[in-house]
């Protein structure tokens, strides 16, 4: 008699990311999953991308509670969609098929996900994007991917925010990049700010590259 | 018939930690969960007060992953263990029953716990602690206690730290204050900065009035 073993308790969540994934694709809609610490500049990098790039955006707001970052893409014109998590702590793939359903994604070229701000538990579920996204930034210190290794080595980029600060706090990049290349080899790095705007054209140039629908 | 119903999934940890709280009670030891986003600072807080108290103090540190947060800890001579939850984004009660068991507490009256940098998760576990305390850094942005209400709703004070950082950041100190106050009516709000160490002895002189063990 064979038994049967069940894979993982991530398996639903995996089923309904394939068909969200399905679904981005049959519209030619790059997605990208965006993850960091509270406050580390999700919605800035957002807005600072959308603001450089060709093609129409939009965008999924995740927030435990709240609408103050959809009420920011809106002001700018981008069309949102906020889930509110009501206390948990990440994204899943059923939430963004529930969003989707809410939001005109026609002749749109990048959705961005915003994920909870959290640097764990958004890791373990794939939402269906395309590619994902960490952003660290310099004032939460430059231990970051060894403290949290597990998202750190599950991205195809991280970005390193609020360079600016630089001068104020203490920030061993080379300590930074040394952690990240430990755990992903592959991934790309960024310095940029959000606020000096200071590298940002880089990171958009790399995020058109990848994009295979723009 | 009386269909009995089971209240949550949280009481096995609830009456775990209620043996923790009956531990620390009978050893006089005054015990502090410190929770925070990664990176505003939970360590250095620590380290601060620690130097700060006439009476000893130890200290449990939970983190995903590594041990830098101890080893600050052992560098400075304080008696610390840490717990590595393999992923996990909260520390739970049994894992500070199993912690204490490898710390001797004889003559200390502050226990330092160290959550995982996470704003969300850790606040819906009671460790057993005596008070509660979260941390807030001002390059987080002043919007926190707006999109994490659960954490800090739940807490007996709140520390903005980082306040040097002040001037190179938008940050608006009343609407801060205001989202924690809409929440929290009752909790201490101390501002300061672990750098300049700017406002630590006020923070220091209410955590040992605090103190019934002192």
């Amino acid at each position: 008699m064979k038994i049967e073993i069940v894979k993982n308790i991530l398996d639903a969540n995996d089923q309904v990311a394939v068909l969200n994934r399905e679904f981005f694709d049959s519209l030619k809609v790059f997605t990208i999953n965006i993850m960091s610490s509270p406050g580390a500049g999700k919605t800035s990098l957002i807005l600072e991308t959308v603001s450089r790039l060709e093609s129409p955006s939009a965008v999924i707001e995740g927030d435990v509670a709240s609408s103050i970052d959809s009420e920011k893409m809106a002001e700018f014109g981008i069309p949102v969609v906020q889930i509110n998590t009501g206390g948990n702590c990440h994204l899943d793939a059923p939430m963004i098929r529930e969003a989707i359903k809410k939001l005109s994604l026609n002749g749109v070229r990048y959705l961005f996900i915003e994920n909870v701000g959290n640097l764990i538990c958004p890791a373990s579920f794939d939402l269906g994007e395309h590619i994902r996204i960490a952003i660290a930034s310099v004032p939460e210190g430059d231990d970051k991917p060894y403290k949290y290794p597990g998202l750190f080595s599950k991205v195809e980029a991280v970005i390193l925010n609020k360079i600016d600060l630089m001068p104020y706090v203490n920030f061993d990049l080379e300590r930074f990049k040394k952690g990240i290349i430990a755990i992903n080899r592959n991934t790309k790095i960024f310095l940029l700010s959000c606020k000096t705007k200071e590298g940002i054209e880089v990171w958009v140039d790399w995020l058109k590259s990848e994009n295979p629908y723009r």
